[in-house]
Formats: structure tokens, C-alpha cells, sequence
């Protein structure tokens, strides 16, 4: 995997709010989508990872730094890595930057905390296959 | 219950879009607030329909005719009545009215139609003391 | 424009609801992710029509049936075309299918209806450019 | 006003996900709610201060963190209290509680920061009547 994980995504009319810029809370939504692909750029499909390992990765804490506002039909670039592993939690870092041909813009960075449940939201240790491989991104 | 069930909100932020007006798809929420509070003004909880009963209601029409734009802060009411029911299919109605003290503005019509289903998404019929009390508001 | 146009995402966590299915709203979300394409490929940026020529196109009426659930991480297709086009108005209808090797599966069948507005929300004809470009889709 | 500033809501289906819990992203939806009404208990109306004195309060920071997840049906309180105020910066905190009659629990805590900014985004002194009121509720 080339690191860091990138994903690309053009901004919705419906993510923008009446001040013209994407509201605040729907880049929550798109630092979910560069968690999935990161995973998915390991090999894995993360409704596997539900359905298979019966693990899922609530999110224990977030948070976000606004640099400059996205836009109506802006590209964006999300950038995901992981910051941060141990046995039943995993922390993942963001930079969130619009495309644009003189140079991408920051637009903002951010971490996720998520810690490693079953379906009764009871902690477990993160499989060790899924372990290894995003370790190997760490270097 | 008196007839049709109301319920209240007011918009939110999060609502808008850059046009400054409500995003069209939020009303579709709207509505199932609307059906919720039709259940519970009927003495049911939704919550438990679907858990005790397995009971599930998903939407297999919807379709909404807007009459004037909502904005942020509105206090909008919501109209919710049944306008149809059979065996293990459903059909709401709803008025969305803007509150005013000069009188109450129409923002839009829209109705929604549901088949009773299980978990497991299998047809099932819609549980006879549902179907009394629904049949019961419907003159 | 090959015809219908075509578009394709996929399904975000987000999207989902506690049925395991995604939330019957945010499909109108995604057909207005048609619609935009639908302009883009006719080699127009719906964000400029707005700015340049002071052409927003809010809904007046919404429709969809349901034919069967999308699910997380599913890859839809959305295929848009223009039914019906007057001064003022025009009309999208949009078929949804989920992306499948053996066969698209229909997901939904959807119509929007607009009308041409000034920022002011005053009823305006659609330009002259766009009335052409638009018929030239519909035989 | 009674500090600290309170709301009310009941949790939305829209607001879940397919792990029958509210999506994280939507929790930044109900700290916004928490903030408009701050400001309506202080007597103003957050709209009119966007209209009347050209003061918008975008987001420069978010964060929050979760301790246990929001269901359907839930009605949740948010507490909300400023937390620090300069010129032209004013930071919030929240605590998200599940209402129960056995006593609340707490489902989140939360901090934003907000700029104060004129429509064209560019950064202006918070008007002295919003300063002196809010830092009445700071003691």
C-alpha cells in the first residue's frame, strides 16, 4: 500500500449548509470513508471484518481542525494512516486537501480513537492478522 | 388520539443547504418523525414494534410535493394520518406546516407507503391489535 | 452523453440504519448526485449555473419506489435522464441498480421535478443553452 | 439563564447506523443544537446574528468524546456552557446525558471552537452585547 491511504470524493449539495460551505459535521462522514479504503487498500473489506471477525471499530473519540471550508463540487483528497495500535484500539489520522491543479489546499486534519468490539460491544483484542499488516504501515 | 397526529420541530442548522432553504431529502425525515409520533399517540413505541413483535415498516413508496421552502429555525408541524391499510401494507399521509402567528403556512404533502416485514425482510402480516387501532382512526 | 447518464458510488456507513439497509432519505441524496452528472456530462458544471447565470432548480415534487435494500459498501449505479423539459420546468427520472457480475439488481425508480428560479426564488425560463442541450437528450 | 444552558431530543432513525446505534458524525448535529440554544436562552436569536449583525460563528475545532453509544428512541439532554471567550474566539463545551428515570448517563463530552467571521469569512470582534452577556454565564 502507498502510503498514506488516499481517497477521492466530490462534495454533495446536500453536505453543504446555507453559509455555502460544507457543514462541520459531515467531514466525520468522510474520515469513515478513508478509514474503509484504508482497509480496503490492505487487502480487507470491512463489512467483512463485521460480518466475518464479528469485530467492529466504534469510535471512542474525535476530533477535527478546520483549516479553510470545502465547497459545493469541490474534488477533495482524504489521506487516512494509522497513528497508533494496541491490543483492542487503533487511533487513525487525517488530512482532508482539495484538489486543485496550482497545488492542493489544507482543509483539515483530524484523528479518530476506535477501540476493537463484538456485537455486544464488548472489547476484544483487534485479530492478529489485521494487527500485522496495518503494524507494517507504521514505520 | 385527535386526528391527524401533530408533531412539532424546529430546523436545524445541519438542515440548510446553500441555497438557504431546507435540503429537500430532510423532509423524508421529517415524515418518519411523524409516523413515530403517529404510533406513539396511539400508545405504541416504534422501538418496540420492531423489537418485541418484529415488526419492521420499510418504506416502499414515498413521494413529497413541496410547496414552499422551510428555513433554519422554523418551527414546522408535522400532520402524520393513515390514509390506507391493508393486511401487511400501510399508507401514510403528512402536511408540513410552517408555524406562524398569522396563520399556519403549508410547506408541503407527501406520503409514504410500508409493507410489514420481519428481520429477516419476509412479508408478514401487520399484527391485528395494530390493525384495530390504526382502522380505528381512519373514519 | 451516452444515455441514460451514469453515475456511480458507494454506499457509506454512514447511509445505513439500524436495519442493516440504507436509510430510504439519502437516496435522494444520491440522485441528486445524478442530476449534477447529468449536467457535467452534457459538459456543464451546475455550480456555475448557479453563479453565472443566477439558474437554481429546487424541487417541487419527489417520488421513489423501492424495489430492494442497498446495503453498506454496495456499489450503485445511478442512470438519469431527462422526461420532460417546459420553459420553466424540467423532469429527471432516475433508475438505481446495484453493481453485480451476474446482472444489475434494480434498487429504486425515482422521479424529481424542478423549477427554474432566480436567487430571489422568482420563477425564471431555463436558459435557451440549456433548454437545447437538454432536448437534444430526449428522442 | 440557568446554567448550564439545557435541550432536549429524542434520537432519530435517521440518526442510527447498521450497528443499531446514532452514527458518530450526528452527535456535532445535536452540539449545534446545543449552541443555538444557548444563545436562545441568552434572548437572541443565533439567525438574526447572522442576518442583523453579519456575525457567523464557523467551526475552527470539534472534538468529542464517546462513553456510551445513543440508541433510537433515546431521549437524550445536552448541557452547554462556554468555556472560554476572546475577541474574536469563543469555545463550548457539551455533555451529551441519556434521560433515565434511574438517573442520567453520560453519552458524551464535547468542545468546539468557533471564529466569529463576516459573510465573506473574514474574522470580526464578536459584538460587545454578545461578549458581555456571554461572559455573565461564565463565572
Amino acid at each position: 500500500m502507498h502510503l498514506p491511504s488516499q481517497t477521492r470524493l466530490r462534495v454533495r449539495y446536500a453536505e453543504t449548509d446555507q453559509m455555502g460551505v460544507v457543514y462541520y459535521a459531515n467531514y466525520f462522514v468522510w474520515f469513515e470513508i478513508g478509514r474503509v479504503e484504508f482497509f480496503r487498500q490492505l487487502g480487507w473489506d470491512y463489512k467483512q471484518m463485521e460480518i466475518a471477525d464479528d469485530c467492529h471499530l466504534p469510535v471512542v473519540e474525535a476530533s477535527c481542525r478546520y483549516r479553510a471550508p470545502a465547497r459545493y463540487d469541490d474534488e477533495v483528497i482524504i489521506e487516512t494512516t494509522v497513528t497508533a495500535l494496541r491490543a483492542s484500539l487503533i487511533k487513525f489520522g487525517y488530512r482532508l486537501l482539495r484538489l486543485s491543479s496550482d497545488g492542493n489546499q489544507l482543509l483539515a486534519e483530524a484523528e479518530t480513537v476506535h477501540v476493537s468490539v463484538d456485537k455486544q460491544m464488548q472489547k476484544k483484542r483487534l485479530p492478529e492478522k489485521y494487527q500485522q499488516a496495518i503494524r507494517s504501515t507504521m514505520s
